[in-house]
């Protein structure tokens, strides 16, 4: 199915006392990539495919990471991003961050195609994941 | 073996335009969480433990988080940690976050006692984690 | 006019490389202190004043800070909130942070009480800060 | 003076529950475009310059921002960045932030050139900007 890959400098900011990257922030990275993925697959951004579906996105349901090598600001990464599984409402993505040529984090993580509850917007609910998404996807 | 409870307000800037939890913060809170129950079981504070292990840290190498009910800024969630696990140099970590009594968040983690190398202050190697700290984590 | 304050550990997560808060996490706390500041002068917390009077919040439109000394994680610094101006949609607020009894961090922020606009939900637009919360303010 | 522009698209998880970039990550943008700057003028990364010249970085002391127009996520803006003085251990960056053509935020930022203190490594001190520096930022 679909994959993606981008190259990311690692920021100061996104560093600890250690000097390496506060883990939170590669999951940051790793949402902002199923994003990119999504655009790449449709020619639509995050944004538009929201208005046009009237979804307010893909929540994480469930997500693992295992982080072999550490990085520190300004080095390099890269992160190769695919759909590994799609079902009806739920899908699943996988990440694999490589530093000069090295695997350094394996990640994964299922997600679920979301809108408001129609009849109490404070709630979110599952909704089918639409057939031309499928199409774009590889499905 | 030892535990940690505190309770939390979730912040506007935690949250994402569908306006709840962006989930990378639910991290950043993870980490806090295993650093004051550190700091609850010594009675020293992370920065007090490393200067005096002359350590930089316990970075993550293994994560999971399985969400299951999302929150919104200015509700309070109680997040609820515990040691799973001590071996030799690395340790499990669980959370456990429950909003309004219900389970909201499950998590582990995997973490290593970690210094500079001596030889290379690039590289991070693995320590023994100290008796003592064994001892008042109730190993 | 209406004060507030509070105290803060620092985080770990808080802070970059050089071991001191990257200070973009400061307004964070600025952000969330005006926030309390509102709570504690209505008795409504943020969410509740939000949905009530219909706005999107109170976004930034000026804001400086003077960093005068660096804090270090698990240092605890104090910062004291208090409304400086209210005009009929914007009002001033202005952050002091001390450690140990000594000035930190000075800031000052302007922002305007805002609402989507009905025409276009895209826009947002100013509104005037309702009589309730200029009296609970004290203005 | 030197002057560096990058654009950036705003990512999901930059935005707050009103949908558009919660300002403090504006600031983290900015710390970049400062680095990346320095980088541009020098050819060596920041990290290679805080290696060569033994020090943490430099941290700010003294930053301002008028948010003239908000964005929201997958926008993309274009981050303007300039030396506007250099002085024997502080200089002062301006950042001009547009979104189709349109001035979006305007920032200045003074910092300090700063390595520890050779006797307390706690503590942090200034030091003159080195020569080379102050060349290739064309003073």
């Amino acid at each position: 199915m679909f994959t993606f890959a981008r190259e990311i400098v690692i920021e100061w900011g996104d560093c600890d006392p250690a000097g390496i990257v506060f883990y939170p922030r590669y999951f940051a990275m790793f949402n902002q990539s199923t994003a990119l993925l999504f655009e790449a697959a449709t020619g639509m951004t995050g944004f538009e495919i929201m208005r046009e579906h009237d979804i307010i996105g893909w929540p994480m349901v469930d997500t693992r990471a295992r982080f072999l090598r550490p990085s520190r600001f300004d080095e390099r990464i890269r992160i190769e991003t695919r759909v590994a599984d799609l079902r009806r409402s739920s899908f699943d993505i996988e990440h694999r961050v490589t530093k000069d040529g090295e695997l350094a984090i394996e990640a994964s993580e299922t997600r679920v195609w979301s809108a408001r509850h129609p009849d109490d917007p404070s709630r979110i609910r599952a909704l089918p994941i639409p057939e031309d998404l499928r199409r774009a996807l590889g499905a």
